[in-house]
């Protein structure tokens, strides 16, 4: 049986690309610096004989590429993902640079033995800020200023060089065993349960106005994608919401 | 006049270049990083559409391109030269990687301030022995060695980005994220009055018997120590624990 090494748990995930010839430069990419997982959410066109003259040698990749109708799905099991961005937004303050989200991507599969996701926008719109918002951690490469433009295939080169790096400086990229007394960390979809439950709670204590909602969500967003949540803590904190949500209702039934 | 930074000391030589997709995105791959000097020793095909197209917002770079009949031609002048080689030869024990070559070229730059390049050989063959011989380091990309042949437009971004990175930490250089605007981190005391808070709130909510505490707030203790709140996050949770609160004290008014 093949030994899945660390860079096997990564999912390069391309949302929404137009051109297919990026598709196989990506693929490329990866190859070369030894990933294999990609992911394309909603692609222009898939398959491509393009995207396969590009690919050159990377044709496995290409041909083993999963193809998800949403982000939200690409990152189902996803225990940890980092989001590329070029643009300056309000929430983005605690962005990261392709090494030290590179480091910290590697951290987290090692550490959890989970898969990890590195997102990346469309060629000209980026990423919206929905798709930022499912991601924990938003890298920018150190670019130009006055033109800070990479082509799709040379980012995904860029940041999965960083990531063969980190994975050979810790430890050579062999597999990583389990550390058994680690708690387990929550999953994706049981983050993005957490978050709906929450917004649902402060929507009936009237805190937040689903109508005129302003930043509040991606906010909390920010601040509990810092944190890493454990399986355990989402149980408490929705055990929390609950008895909040109960103590609520009790309420509205008397009025 | 415009500053000359140490980025514009540097030239990337392409030597025997097949592809013109490949110059134009050597060229965007170039700009993107901050360097301009793209030197050609007998391209395939120069000028050509495919390569403007490929380079995008890189059109000046292009044009502004040198064409030299030699790679001696090319180096004329230079203090010091890398070249790029994926293949072992016997006389490269002195391989460097692209990380420690960036940090020396940036050096030899500085410290004479005269001109360095960085040689990249034909996409299929390389570059000769007589090429790599007028080069000082050999420098090699650690790839997959089950397929390490990196696209000409990939590795060009690749060491350039390295560039940059070692232009930016030798020079003071304009760090690329603005510092000035970090958010506030709350004190030692605003996280304390928000654990208070948290706590009554838990209590009043019946999840938590005071009596009988177990081992909630240590466990919420441990997240949100983890997080390192700011001083507007503390303010968000508040207002969010105290209409829950209002609600639930509404509810046991009325019981």
């Amino acid at each position: 049986m093949k030994k899945l090494s660390a860079l096997d748990r990564v999912r390069v995930v391309l949302s929404r690309p137009s051109h297919p010839g990026n598709i196989g430069a990506a693929a490329r990419a990866m190859k070369t610096m030894g990933l294999n997982q990609l992911w394309l959410v909603s692609p222009a066109s898939f398959p491509d004989p393009v995207a396969e003259a590009r690919a050159s040698g990377a044709g496995d990749v290409l041909a083993g590429a999963h193809v998800a109708g949403s982000l939200q799905e690409a990152l189902s099991g996803t225990v940890f993902a980092a989001a590329l961005t070029a643009r300056r937004r309000d929430l983005s303050l605690a962005r990261s640079d392709p090494r030290a989200a590179a480091a910290e991507l590697m951290q987290w599969s090692r550490d959890t033995c989970g898969e990890v996701a590195l997102v990346f926008g469309n060629e000209a719109s980026g990423l919206s800020n929905e798709e930022l918002g499912l991601c924990s951690l938003p890298v920018t490469i150190p670019a130009n200023p006055a033109y800070p433009s990479l082509n799709l295939g040379a980012a995904v080169q860029l940041m999965c060089y960083e990531l063969r790096l980190a994975a050979m400086a810790q430890g050579g990229g062999a597999s990583f065993l389990p550390v058994e007394s680690l708690p387990e960390p929550a999953t994706h979809d049981e983050v993005e349960h957490f978050f709906a439950h929450l917004n649902s709670s402060i929507v009936a204590s009237g805190f937040l106005d689903s109508a005129k909602p302003r930043r509040l969500m991606p906010r909390l967003r920010r601040l509990f994608g810092r944190v890493r949540l454990e399986k355990e803590e989402i149980a408490i904190l929705r055990g929390i919401l609950s008895s909040f949500d109960a103590g609520m209702k009790n309420s509205q039934q008397k009025q």
